[in-house]
């Protein structure tokens, strides 16, 4: 037996319409909600909506599209998998190594149960949670999973349901809490046929990316019941510990409470009754801190937020791009400011936006930013979609790894950068729409022929699909096997030591010398120590030390024989200010004093 | 002397324009502001500017248009007028009794000259401030001001800059305050060249009334600058003590600073060094607290926000009127509940809007909430603009007159109806435009057409604009003699007393009867007890008392004997809840306790 449900407001007749063609008609109740009960119905049962008499489409809140966009929904059973982790309590956002993936290129197989086959490599290199791009059935076989269209189901391509979970299962099984991404500003638009059932879609404002959803317009009560509800199914149902919302900038409410704040209160309740923390993560590019303020304080009440403006100030500054967004960034003293404000920008004028941007991020903990030296946005949006291997050398790539993984902030690496995989991670979609595949394809030549000197991977070519999978056999040769480890060794200090973990973002110090290319960012009893300039240089530390870390040999500290102002007594301690490290070119050390 | 200055981000070259036709290159400085110092302008020079050569058109911060949108700007020297409001303090808002008037109309004259011949009046009512609809420049020589073009120009029709200042100058004189309604959420499409001078408007949002107003965009800072500019120039140039903002919640700000929450920083601001209170009071249909909850607290800082759903409640439960809006309202559940809480829906589903409306206003104190019987808007937008006395009998009157100027919040009067003016107040607009004229005909034909039986009042017609005019030969002669009094009674009841004054709102305890239509409102020793039946009927209240205040003959208040449990021993006073209040038909009396 089994309640099928489905919103429709504008409907006046809708009818199921099973696997074997029966078509059962369903009775309309309070705010357009449909429903039938079907006694012959359970897990496997496959079905589609049919209304008004119109040709069948899946179901908006389909658990299972095993054919893809266009085949029936089929019902799914939760409670019959066995899940393995009932000791799994999950943790605080602020103990959290993050580690971005996609399926279907983090693994050879391109599924879920590939990715289960590498999760010893995480473990071992310290991070503790995956976050994993959108998985929501989308059009075709392939893509990065922000156009999709079935938002309730685990896409057949990776393993549908189960496999989700057996992935869920098998992280927590070895310590790795789980985040998946999830996309609420815009659905895809193959496959799609959301506007057939209600007024999913607003043309009040506009996205990038297509219509903006309706949360706040007529009809918004059944849309946004539709986004809260996605959001508890993946913790309810497949054990997530964390949601990463897509760009919610892009999510435009102008009712009395933002959605993101009504999705904040429903996960807390939700987390009080399973009893572990839930993460909710965002991408948002207003550097606004009502985001990820408290619901107390008349917040959001996010736990975090993507910090753009630390990646933008951290990778001018390693690679000396200025072009787009990048023009308004390039100096350390941005690039400190970040490690100690979060934001650059908080309300400064921009050049590339032509407007104030920003205020300042008051009163929010540093576990509230996530930082990245490289991401799925900042990598595949190039036009070649190289990584920063290919734009800095060893040296920079090294003092990146440190400025980030021991900043005060949530840091988060991108599949294969902790061994500088070769593969690009470049633009790849699967339109099953021909017309739509061409637009595509040649959408991204236009936008990005001159940065690329005229070559522009074809998304739609299956070929820059499989050229972006992670090449796991390089992982033992040079250079990888040499920055793996460094990144170990980053990710086992920050872990190690309290004065380098989450936390403490104000009383951070920095100093910098933008001429002479060095900083110095001081936690607690650390000084990470860098040198940017393409020579070996002494760096004035605030007091004597010893190297713990060293990106290249030949660091040193250098304390100058101290002298009481009678020249005969030796001080306990040298003068504040007076020690020095010496750093080879391009390279970073962690003092401990 | 004077410098010219104007802001012109895409021009790549400016010329002043001298009424000699003298034309003068300007200089380019920082973020697109040009400027040029000419020896021999100064107040009274007429100028225009012409951008990349072409058409001259009028200074967007045009401070007069004598002759109209087309015709050249004026320079006025702010400093020459000769104030006599030195001794002015203004007042705190919680202490407000508005009084909304229109100078096109108030007086018969029409200008603000005009109107200060009728400030005694107001005096002699009891208001304390007078809230003028939108003056700034507007196409043509009448219109109720929505459509202004040059924001920062009082009408010339109205009397332009001198005769607005000796109108603000007469109101301190007699102890008025002074609110000027703005609209900074659109401008008037006649006579509108800001589009060629910079990014005033963005297609990223859509209102009612047009392009919205660019904010957050690219180029929003001048936008943004522009705005704040003139809000701060009334209070300053023209002494206002307050700004109504119209429709914010068609302002549509998605960055990370609220203009609203910049204009109240920046209002605070001088309001500190002028040493006055200064006040914003938004209309917004959001049921949004953060408009009016305080900085410190991440509002916005606004003192108040328009509270429609109090005048639906309380239009509805006297009318019984229940089309488009109204269908959200008509209990007198629904009106007590405004009278603690302020708003209606604050969260619930409205059936009009088809979604989920506002939240509880937790934290905002009983003067951020403007409550009327009429207004502009609800009066105006009838097809027939006709007012509350040809909608209800006297009795209902009555009722609705004290129940919002002895509500909890801050009462507002709309012009005539303390004496039930004959004149409707309709739609009524100039626009020079023959094309726009037109449309704005047909459409308000087409809007109202089945409302108003077919006959609906063109607004391009002048006699449409005429007879909206105020008949003051009326106040003298009944019925509209005993309803001034009402008010008078009602208005110095409210001031007198300070349990019946703006605040305690969640002291406010109500009770009522949808069947037997009655509802009390206990304020501190106060009951308002209104009988909203067509026949007479005894009201249960909590105490004992007299009648202070009372709209029809015949209220008494009726105590039962008291009689101790022995049946001996007269008690101090009757049991809580035994004593009764009798009521004729459609009236309602205050009850001191």
């Amino acid at each position: 037996m089994f309640v099928f449900e489905v919103w429709a407001p504008a409907a006046s007749q809708v009818e199921l319409v099973l696997d074997d063609g029966e078509r059962l008609p369903m009775k309309g109740g309070d705010h357009g909600y449909w429903s039938v009960e079907v006694p012959t119905a359970g897990p496997g049962s496959r079905y589609r909506y049919s209304l008004d008499g119109g040709p069948v489409r899946p179901d908006p809140r389909s658990q299972w599209q095993p054919e893809g966009t266009d085949g029936p929904s089929v019902l799914v059973d939760h409670a019959a998998f066995e899940w393995s982790d009932r000791a799994w309590a999950g943790f605080a956002l602020e103990r959290a190594v993050l580690y971005e993936c996609h399926i279907g290129t983090f693994s050879p197989e391109g599924t879920f149960d590939g990715a289960v086959g590498r999760l010893g490599h995480l473990v071992d290199l310290g991070v503790n949670a995956v976050e994993v791009m959108p998985v929501a059935e989308a059009s075709g076989e392939r893509g990065w999973g922000y156009d999709g269209a079935y938002l309730w189901a685990p896409h057949h391509a990776y393993g549908g349901p189960e496999g989700f979970k057996r992935f869920v299962d098998a992280c927590h099984a070895q310590g790795l809490a789980v985040v998946l991404d999830v996309v609420y500003n815009h659905l895809g638009p193959s496959g799609n046929y959301l506007p057939e059932y209600g007024p999913y879609f607003t043309d009040r404002y506009r996205t990038p990316w297509g219509t903006a959803v309706n949360v706040d317009g007529e009809g918004s009560y059944g849309v946004r019941d539709f986004i809260v509800g996605n959001a508890l199914m993946w913790f309810s149902d497949y054990h997530v510990d964390g949601l990463r919302l897509d760009a919610v900038h892009a999510i435009y409410d102008e009712g009395a409470l933002h959605i993101l704040e009504e999705l904040s209160a429903e996960v807390a309740k939700l987390s009080h009754q399973l009893g572990r923390p839930l993460w909710l993560i965002a991408e948002s590019d207003r550097n606004d801190p009502r985001v990820a303020r408290s619901r107390a304080e008349h917040g959001y009440g996010m736990d975090a937020t993507w910090d753009d403006d630390f990646h933008h100030a951290l990778h001018t500054v390693l690679t000396g791009e200025s072009s787009g967004y990048y023009g308004d960034f390039g100096t350390l003293g941005q690039l400190a400011k970040a490690m100690v404000d979060g934001y650059v920008y908080d309300g400064r004028f921009s050049r590339f936006h032509q407007r104030r941007r920003g205020r300042p991020a008051e009163g929010l903990p540093a576990s509230a930013f996530v930082v990245c030296l490289q991401n799925h946005d900042q990598v595949g949006n190039r036009a070649l979609g190289e990584r920063m291997p290919a734009l800095v050398g060893p040296g920079l790539l090294a003092v990146g790894a440190a400025l980030y993984l021991l900043s005060p902030y949530v840091p988060m690496l991108f599949q294969g950068e902790e061994w500088g995989a070769s593969a690009p991670f470049q633009y790849f979609t699967d339109h099953r729409d021909p017309e739509l595949g061409r637009a595509v394809s040649e959408g991204r030549r236009r936008e990005h022929a001159m940065a690329a000197g005229g070559e522009v991977p074809d998304p739609q070519d299956e070929a820059t699909f499989l050229g972006s999978k992670l090449d796991w056999g390089e992982l033992e040769r040079e250079p990888h096997r040499s920055l793996l480890d460094w990144y170990r060794r980053l990710i086992a200090l920050r872990k190690g030591e309290p004065d380098l973990g989450t936390g403490g973002r104000l009383a951070v110090r920095t100093a910098y010398d933008e001429e002479l290319r060095w900083l110095v960012v001081r936690r607690g009893r650390f000084s990470i120590v860098a040198n940017l300039a393409g020579e070996r240089q002494a760096v004035a530390v605030a007091e004597a030390g010893s190297v713990v870390l060293a990106s290249a040999p030949g660091t040193t500290v250098e304390v100058p024989a101290y002298r009481a102002d009678d020249g005969a007594v030796p001080g306990p301690r040298p003068e504040v200010g007076s020690a020095r490290v010496w750093l080879s070119a391009t390279s970073v050390a962690v003092v401990a004093h």
